[in-house]
């Protein structure tokens, strides 16, 4: 498996994952605003992968002598919906005021990101049936963490228990990260995948394809879920045609206090909508409405995989 | 406005679509051959369009010799879904028998589009309020018609009445219609629209920011609505935001012999999912399902705007 990121001679390399499938390059980051502008351009993505490497953007902050709040809200702010960017940097902040360092944080949140996520694949495999075809949206993989994955971490868990399993890609626009990156992870591990537009997948389910929707989750909290853009339109047909609905993701996204609908929606730059592979597919200054994650209300999810098994919608 | 088609000196003329919105050129078609080819690659697409298309087809055949009843079949063959097809293709096969020419035919065809969509305009105009926020999906437009257009139809005639309106349009993968057709369309007419990936109209509905769904129909039957790809899931979130949906299409798309889930829905190419501008966004051999259509079922519908009057689905 591919390393989403390592830490290595006190630098932080984050595997590119703009460029993937294509090419596999590493960006190397020496100074916690680098680490910044990788999360904002997406270089890094995923909200548990962002969230290491926010404890690693702390890290490097500690080892430039910087002011370590100062530095938190200036990570913080670099992308608003993922919890586990707050979450991380709290954490780290926590950790400094017991005595410990914050690269010693960070490396210890790598390791139980990844055993985390092992225990939302041992309680997700218990959902999976032999035969099932799976549909996913977006990258919940290895690839949106420090590794393994939640969702594609349930289908990874399957598949080293031998299940015969079968897993739907929608594409996810605008930035492909369902074409570009689950359908590669997939493809890694020999997992049979199609890929669709994310308009197909009501079809799909209309037709009595797919046993099974799991996505990954930005943030948990009243009222449901925020995930990448696209994520309710599943969720309403998988309603519509009675497949199960699943949502993988660590405590660490769940946010106990609020209220879903604050969720502050991250709206992104037009040129992500309009310019694919370098090219324009609409008038340069056509106006956009580029929001980065929706709500998938609770009463459409059939259950949260945690690793501490699986839990009711908040 | 730019004409979708035109004929002049016993040969069609198609705007080449696929090069819409950065290029205005015209394929010249000289035999009914090249013309399948043009609905084949998608150089005139559009169900209406396709209709009369057929019929100058068919007029190709007839200025070539050609058995007629075998060009008919060819032509029938270039694109399953689209009942237009067949009925344009029938309809100069009887008028051939009453004595008239596939040629006259074809003519008469594209007056009486372009004056079907107007009825229809008029129509749907009733049921658009001062203000409404419209969505529509894919390219119900001038472009998918002789002219004027079924979905956009409405859309030109509350312009042309002078309501205030707003207009928001699905990109529509795989093909992008609604990017780099509708709203080309909106902005020759300087009605205000926004562009949003397929993923976001279910976020736009949940959060209050649609009055109103219009689409085209490439077939009515009995259940329901056949139409691009993605239409169904925009259907469901209408039904869950309680946003009225509207289809607009004239009576030649209603089959009332059939079922809608009869419909042959057409795969196409995997490269029309996979190469975007020309470069892969995952690998060259990623498996791909790539339905051209949905079906829509009929109590998603709340009318479909003719030009007869607005009627309930079938």
């Amino acid at each position: 498996m591919i390393e989403t990121l390592y830490w290595k001679n006190n630098c932080l390399y984050l595997l590119d994952q703009t460029k993937l499938p294509h090419k596999i390059e590493y960006v190397e980051c020496n100074n916690y605003r680098e680490v910044i502008h990788a999360i904002k351009t997406m270089v890094v993505r995923g909200a548990p992968a962002i969230g290491v490497t926010a404890a690693y953007a702390m890290a490097l902050a500690e080892l430039e002598g910087e002011n370590m709040d100062i530095a938190g809200e200036e990570i913080k702010a670099a992308r608003p919906t993922a919890i586990n960017l707050f979450w991380a940097v709290d954490k780290v902040l926590e950790n400094i005021k017991n005595g410990n360092t914050a690269v010693d944080t960070a490396i210890q949140m790598e390791k139980d990101d990844i055993s985390i996520n092992k225990k939302i694949g041992e309680y997700g495999n218990t959902i999976i049936d032999e035969n099932d075809t799976i549909l996913t949206h977006c990258n919940a993989g290895a690839l949106a963490c420090a590794g393994y994955g939640t969702a594609l971490g349930v289908i990874r868990a399957a598949h080293e228990d031998n299940k015969n399993i079968n897993i739907i890609c929608d594409e996810t626009r605008p930035v492909l990260q369902g074409a570009r990156l689950s359908v590669f992870e997939m493809q890694q591990e020999n997992i049979p995948v199609r890929l669709i537009v994310d308009g197909a997948a009501g079809h799909m389910m209309q037709k009595g394809e797919v046993d099974k929707v799991i996505i990954g989750a930005d943030r948990v909290a009243k009222g449901g879920v925020a995930n990448k853009i696209g994520s309710l339109m599943v969720a309403l047909a998988a309603k519509r045609y009675d497949v199960p609905f699943y949502v993988a993701a660590p405590i660490s996204t769940f946010d106990f206090e609020n209220n879903i609908f604050d969720t502050t929606i991250e709206q992104r730059n037009a040129d992500e909508v309009l310019k694919i592979n370098g090219k324009y597919i609409s008038k340069e200054e056509t106006k956009v409405e580029n929001p980065a994650f929706d709500i998938v209300e609770s009463d459409l999810i059939t259950g949260i995989i945690t690793e501490e098994g699986i839990k009711k919608a908040l």
